[in-house]
């Protein structure tokens, strides 16, 4: 066999299941089970822009892996089943696409899901990868960047911006004595599997930045948002980084926590089904044009554009 | 909004069905129809590895989509979406990504396909494009690499080698007077839509050359194949290229033909339902290992491998 058929044999065709045909025919077939409708994404990553060259590359798997499932899980839905894509050059070593695939099947044990089909090429330019993940959720029931109402409060899973200050301390910008940070840039916790389906009227996943995916919910749900600074959860590290990592934290992106709007009343409720993953409220949907604001200690709109510090 | 989005907006949201959320939304919900298998594809295009950087825009998206579309065809299955990604380096230029897209609606409507999602990011290497195409064929009928009978007829669409030789024309090895090898290279056709399902035992897309998709019937078979070279449809412009150009057509790739296993005795009804597209038998399925065995014109096997010509 030629090299890439031998590879695929070797490193792929132990991650797939049946739907894939044992990688060895031209497309997957998948019959989605009844009663359920079909979700789907794709995310893909290139070394320099989304992973740095040394990046471990089991994580940058997982990673890739994990943008994707987090997308599944702002839908709400069920991953089950995803397509990968590798561009690798001559001389990335072999030993690196084993380690990727270590990183590949931990994940999918993880999260119980199976790779069906992909296509490997070459490149003489960076790493590129990307990933296409299937899911299912019961009909009509996924959730949308549409659908907050106003009066509707915002939450969010987890801490923010922890990623963005990961990145800052790989640049030595930071301190990040016990690797919290790294971990939370190299390997995000997709929020699947949570079970708070029936009290969530609009989700999306902090991809981009909490203010920029924010205002993705209100631009889809034709409303505004208010939310106060102190109130967006952050990590005991993020805390000790400090004040002046403020904005950074709030418009710094690859958190893949969630980021949704449900009544308030029910957030006792949230929690408990939501439990152990943390979830916080930090400020409101409102009537207006479909921009986000920031309100400080004393209540006062911070001078924050979606892009950064505005500069009025 | 950000560059990005706005691109979104105004360049791949016209593309889009109801399936890709207007492209606003973390994924795509599809619902494949009843009594149906979904099939599922990918397959990406790397600048300099599968297209050159003076091609033009819109026929690379073209091609892109008929990869793909061909994929779904050699499973007997009807294209129905797919999802796109771009890696485009910042100094791409806008016209390109312009040109890129109309190339993209042109096909959507050729092949009454539409867009359901995506993700675009930059790169500071070549321009990396891969698509993901879902069609539908009727529960448990798709097709399969194994499946050929021994006694089965080989069959091919179309003529082979042409993409080949059109490579070798822009590298100016082979003359194209009038251009047929250079849109044949640029431009397959996909065989989508052929009436032939209730016929074919085994099939494939001939992408990586005759010979190798052959072989990967046979293995996934269980059988050898015996061909004929002079049997091997060829276009009036690769005849006129000459016989010295016959390894090349036989092993190069990028045909996007169909390569199928069918009785003998069926060629007759296989024409009529394929007509325009011409159906060519070349040989048979024999009992042995899974080698591909091709015959000159005075019976005698050619002394070819898989790649290539043999070295003994």
């Amino acid at each position: 066999m030629s090299g890439e058929f031998e590879r695929i044999a070797r490193l792929f065709a132990p991650l797939a299941s049946a739907e894939g045909l044992g990688l060895t025919d031209d497309a997957a077939i998948f019959v989605p089970p009844e009663g359920t409708d079909l979700v789907i994404t794709v995310d893909q990553m290139v070394e320099s822009i989304h992973f740095l060259a040394d990046d471990p590359a089991n994580s940058v798997a997982r990673k890739l892996l994990r943008r994707n499932l987090s997308d599944i899980a702002a839908m709400g839905a069920t991953p089950l089943h995803y397509l990968l894509t590798t561009a690798l050059r001559a001389e990335t070593p072999e030993s690196w696409l084993e380690c990727f695939v270590t990183g590949l099947a931990e994940d999918q044990q993880l999260f119980n899901i199976s790779l069906i089909g992909g296509d490997s090429t070459s490149t003489i330019g960076p790493i590129s990868l990307s990933v296409t993940m299937f899911g299912t959720v019961a009909r009509g029931a996924a959730w949308h960047r549409r659908g907050a109402r106003i009066g509707d409060a915002v939450f969010v899973t987890g801490t923010i911006g922890d990623a963005a200050l990961g990145l800052a301390a790989a640049h030595g910008k930071v301190l990040d004595p016990n690797g919290f940070l790294a971990v939370r840039r190299l390997l995000p916790e997709p929020r699947v599997g949570l079970h708070i389906h029936h009290l969530v009227h609009a989700c999306i996943d902090v991809s981009d930045g909490l203010i920029q995916d924010l205002g993705h919910i209100c631009r889809q749900s034709d409303c505004g948002a208010l939310i106060e600074a102190a109130a967006v959860p952050q990590s005991e590290a993020a805390r000790r980084a400090g004040d002046q990592w403020l904005l950074t934290r709030l418009t710094g992106g690859d958190d893949y926590e969630l980021l949704f709007a449900a009544p308030a009343e029910v957030e006792i409720m949230l929690r408990a089904a939501a439990a152990p993953v943390s979830i916080t409220r930090i400020g409101y949907f409102v009537e207006g044009p479909p921009e986000v604001v920031v309100l400080d200690n004393a209540g006062k709109p911070l001078p924050i554009t979606r892009g950064g510090w505005s500069h009025f």
